[in-house]
């Protein structure tokens, strides 16, 4: 069945991402729980041996030597509508194929397990996957991050506040403030990752009553074969870890939308500082040949737009009902695919906006000057003030840039003229003194140490993950 | 490209609706658009008539005769990932298409048009046929509830407020204020379908001087051919009307959680009022085979927990920046068709679930007895208090409730007792009062007033809508 | 209590709205329910005149002579929390008020109806006297924007797409985009205002059982008293009039959004085309004395940001369990007063903002400029595309856009370049065709007719409000 | 100005924590940060001990000595409206004041910082106190947890799937499943509080150029008075530690929210397994006196529909723009208070209930007798199975619970029936085998060994806890 809008859903997923949570993406992972689950019980002496070599090899090799696919998704999809999940069809026709190897083995198939069981352990095993390649395309966008910080660490340019020119700043800074943001999303996504690998292993309500006594054996086999954790107790309606994956990506995608909203304006006609980087047909428009359009931050806003709301639909959902819930769980099937995918997409964007991002440090320079030095009043009002007082320096300042703007001069000549008028203000500053504020290169404050700070520490995290096992 | 959840996405959408919203039933609507755009021009004498014959014959058959498909899905989703939408590389595909069977009609595809007037148009036309589903959908389900409601008049059950017994009141009224939320969301999907029906035509920047001074004509025209009505101007990021079909199923979509909530309480073991519908493996579990489940109901629930989320996406895209958008123009593409689908997925799922409900009248008589007459307190209150005052009637109803429940006797026994202890109440209610007033169907109050009440406007609506064109 | 957040919540929320839904306001209009509600009993001969004339009078003038408050807000919230709503403390304390005048009065204070009817129809009288400010509002401000249009009608500025120089357009079709959206708004608003004109009054479970016969006809009388319309039943579990209210401020407030955004875009410092009215210490900042922040601007974004999510909340909170909910309505009360005064507060903002606009045409037509015409790109592709078609003329626009960048030369001189150099395209296009192509006032396209159309609009829609009673 | 919603907003807020984001709260700790950034400054040579000394002492003791308050709220919001945040009136009261007692102090006050630094670090100090107290809470309702779930360790009830009777299990393992969610909610609380403890100090636009070469050390100054960490750079635009802060507490709503949705089903009329402790007052209705409403449930259940839309609006609001902000800054003011209160309110609440919870284990005994025994089928099916494989079992099963159910006679009684007809399953389960069978207290499967694993991981957590600084 196609996908529901346009034509991939969601239109800026990344296609690894969407390959893993893709109906062939869902089944694999599904019999590999469900051959794990065979060769587990196998090992604890609740199934026969031969059965359990039997259903896992079906598992394994679901569409080998020219057979038909064991399972047969179209029909899955339909069954799945009456009966209410994915894991009900699926077992009756797993069940139907190992039974046609061999009629005892089919008897054994999902034994002690209830559809709940399959569905989240395959999801787990889903987000294991896909977390780790968004943990390499983080590493990465932020390891860019870093170079751009450091060869623009002193790019001097115009710090915007309430999107108006406020005071010199560096690109830099700029780039540090990206890459500090995503050092600790990595972090949370690693810790999330570490909390998320967790089996889901009940029965029907979460009792494990179906395997009597070797319930605990057989979990914790189940878990070693899949590589996860067996937790304290089954979670069919203790949903903390899954919103947990949620909210981790849903700040991401926040970092990287403020990343796009930067770059977007930067990139208007007007201001013109960078540009994303040019590519076959990247940014093209039908009618305008001349423009180089910001796609890929607007991919990157698009999901920034849509996550926040997804996201909202895990928490919404998390009141489950009792041991098994009607509603909340099934909420959560299309959306928090759509998240993981979608921020993996927004994460591609950025990779590769930022890898190649083009900066025009001469037109930051240039831009610096379009206030004719109203940019710098804080510069000359600190200087004032230390001889008059926050308040009257602001006073003066403030009233030299209205003449300023008045006149159609520079601060620079209009604070000359009221300082010259007053002699009350003569020799407050000397010219010497007026023309070195006047340069914002020299008013970037600690932006330089701020970004060897972010630099270091983003070192020594790369630094921590290598040496991680 | 598949899609990105399970097999299905969204899982309950209805497939009729998703079909709409598919990649093909998204080109199919777009050649609609650029073939009446291409008539539309001839007419008005803007492209010569032969091109226009050419373009619009390519695009009414774009598969016929053993030939190719005219557009590539494949690679239109490929290139729309590079140029940031869909129409771009569309437009590509169906120039190269149109120019092998005529160099010359290949000059005039899409002329005048930009990318967003083609989806924008195409969204419409979509969305047009979509409502139209729901509409019928949605008459059939109020129809369905009319019955009930008139069989079920005066059939008595628990009210229940707080979740808790609180007094009598009738299944038929139940059913008719079901019946009367969603007459007036039919009514205002009919608003709301009128209000949408708009053409987008401005080219790229929304003044349409690319046509010259035959623009209006040609708006006119190509409105026309579609079906459309030509608004007074673009709308590129104007999308309130967009957002309101997104609100109007929103209110939908809760008014169908309401009845999938009260349906499924009524479904608890321990109420068993009612049933959804059994049917082929229709809400079975894989390892309870004595279950009913609310399948239909956890469908609709988990629906009404996705959709409001997904339409305040629509509202948060809304301040769009000046002719057309960066980023939130691109977050209604996943959003609106997933809003759509889900929707009639939910109209489908509660039609099917009205249409075969299980109604256990005597099951719903028999629970108004669980707490011994206790809901019938207000009953005895009301005529108590007419004779002594609200508040020492409900002091003495409040004190006989908890006799009754503490000596584990009906509340009619426990009034007489303290009826006959105090010398000031004596006689205040006879034998006979106290017997009528214990008789839960004497105290449905205006329940079947409201009712036919409720018919009477359904059945105008109906005949409105029957008498309309 | 105090509010929570800061010192007023919402922080931008619109006083006179406020002042409706806070304690006070409530308390006025529960009284003045309750006191209708004695004289609609009294009138229906229910409960004796004299008790009702007392309760009225009680009601009416709950404050006078010095006496105390009828109602002690403060120990009306404690009581609240305990019992779960604001109706139970105060029909107790209204009660010893009026018992303390009339010991029989007080017998009949709140007859008949439940906590929730008293609560719901103060809430309709609230909304009715908020939404008739919203109204006068919403029209003044789509009047400054007619102006707007008006005056703007053929002041010629840069159209943008993506944030990036797209054609040429007029201020006056922007500002008419904006009013065409602003009278949807309205339209919305006043169909919306007359369909939430609804009493509630159900009693207990909805049936008004505690009226007996008499039921229909005090609630007729009671609908009269407070000139709202009688439901055709209660309303105690289906939101959906009150959603409605929720969806049509949330389209307003992204209306409102997106002229804060076009707005605070182009006040950037490099743009500089419009500016909010100064005023007494409008937009200052504590440290940088020469700006000017689009202070108003932020306040519509973050109600434009924040509304969405409200509004999905009470989405969220429909679907409510049986005959009155548990939680659902609850989520309603501090969700629905902040949309409404939110909204207030954007229109009153947006009303200031539009009414002191400032204008600066000369800056508008300068950036027209920056491009070195490639802005006239598709203009000169069009003309040229009459002789060689559509994508020969895109390819050569597009060359020599190229050409011009690179030489930083304007794309007239690129042009004349290339169409000289190729003797294919020689008298393609003469001298005069070329400059009279290079003047972006004549490239508006439809933008002055599409302005006079919204103006038509606008006073057919004026006219008629004007007329209506 | 009063709240704007009923008579406190949000309406189940916890007053404590509520005080903490009132005017006073916000107001004490802004004085807190200014009075810590004077000393900060003195210590680091930036401006003289003796104004520092004056401008903390002010800070200090804003009211002693009968004089005014050193700041006037009501002046202050009206102030905030029209230059669009707090601290721009605050500095300016504040300097009047340390003025009126010392001129040259004056000139020293908010030296060096921007409103932006004042409000952030002043939000910090209120998360710290309000999760502070939130720790404290969630560690009681926990601990209470631990009770329920030791002492109902083996108290038998109904495991419910879908609403519907599944098998047994004990309301000891509810319980613990509830203390399992809460004890990593708790983790999680204590993570986040540590990275929430961040000094916002970047003046105008994040470069504190306006400290000189001091910058570092006053930074580093202010971070120890306040007892805050100091960031590698201002976070003026990077928002993820407050979103994470709102998204920890919506997963901790989310967990009271589940508990809230059991516990208000299972104190359902019909099922009455548990109640809400009852008090004065606590859960009347105006006008049924009998019932014992679940108003603390409703409470919570009201704010967990409520906070999963606030969060998004967090979410929502990450992408800021450049140095400092336009509206997504803003859109944070009214939100995360209302997260934080709401959520310190929903413990409160639970916290309440879980102490006086209600339990009458002989209806969760009673309860599971109510379908016949058809809740021990997959306790026969497994048993059965074991001799005849899987599917054969649950289809024996399946046909036996039908029999049961048309013949109204147990599941025990059916399948004896089966059993002995049937020649090929005579002999397969003995009389004894089915009694034992049919006793719900024997399949319980691993229900007090999870209860265990929960007690001791808790135990664990605990004794680290108490053992923490």
């Amino acid at each position: 069945m196609p996908a529901h809008t346009g034509l991939t859903a969601p239109m800026f997923g990344s296609p690894d991402v969407m390959e893993i949570f893709s109906g062939a993406g869902l089944i694999r992972r599904m019999l590999d729980v469900e051959g794990a689950l065979a060769r587990a019980e196998a090992r604890c002496g609740v199934i026969p041996a031969a059965a359990a070599a039997t259903i896992a090899d079906v598992c394994a090799q679901p569409e080998d030597g020219g057979r038909q696919p064991v399972i047969d998704a179209e029909a899955l999809a339909q069954g799945a509508i009456g009966v209410g999940n994915l894991a009900i069809p699926f077992v009756k026709q797993l069940t139907a194929a190992v039974a046609a190897r061999d009629e005892t083995a089919g008897r054994y198939v999902h034994w002690g397990a209830t559809s709940q069981d399959i569905l989240d352990t395959a999801l787990v095993l889903q987000l294991v996957d896909a977390l780790r390649i968004q943990d390499g395309r983080l590493t990465r966008l932020a390891d860019d991050c870093a170079g751009l910080a450091r060869r623009h660490r002193d790019t001097v340019m115009v710090a915007r506040t309430w999107q108006q020119h406020a005071l010199p700043t560096t690109f830099g800074l700029k780039a540090a403030g990206w890459l500090d943001a995503l050092r600790r999303d990595l972090m949370r996504l690693q810790d999330t990752r570490g909390r998320v690998r967790v089996l889901q292993f009940g029965g029907a309500a979460g009792t494990l009553a179906s395997l009597g006594p070797t319930a605990p054996d057989v979990a914790a086999c189940l878990a070693g074969e899949l590589a996860l954790a067996p937790p304290a107790l089954p979670w069919h309606t203790h949903r903390d870890r899954l919103v947990e994956v949620a909210s981790t990506l849903g700040m991401l995608c926040g970092t990287l939308g403020k990343m796009a909203r930067d770059i977007s304006l930067m990139m208007q006609t007007e201001v013109a500082e960078v540009a994303e980087p040019a590519g076959a047909g990247r940014g093209g428009s039908s009618t305008m040949p001349h423009k180089r359009n910001p796609v890929g931050c607007a991919a990157v806003l698009a999901i920034a737009t849509r996550v926040p709301a997804l996201v909202s639909t895990m928490f919404s959902a998390m009141p489950q009902e009792h041991e098994r819930a009607l509603g909340g769980w099934q909420a959560e099937w299309d959306t928090l695919p759509d998240i993981v995918a979608s921020t993996a997409g927004a994460l591609r964007q950025m990779g590769e906006i930022i890898a190649g991002l083009e900066v025009d440090a001469a037109r930051m320079r240039a831009n610096l000057d379009l206030t004719g030095g109203l940019i710098l009043g804080e510069a000359y009002m600190l200087a004032l003030g230390q001889r008059l007082g926050r308040l009257p320096a602001h006073h003066l300042v403030e009233c030299a840039s209205r003449d300023a703007v008045a006149a159609n001069v520079t601060l620079l000549d209009a604070l000359r003229k009221r300082l010259a008028a007053d002699p009350a203000l003569a020799g407050l500053l000397d010219d010497a003194d007026l023309e070195q504020l006047a340069d914002p290169t020299r008013y970037t404050g600690q932006a330089a140490r701020y970004v060897d700070a972010v630099l270091t520490e983003w070192q020594a995290a790369r630094g921590a993950q290598d040496g991680a096992p």
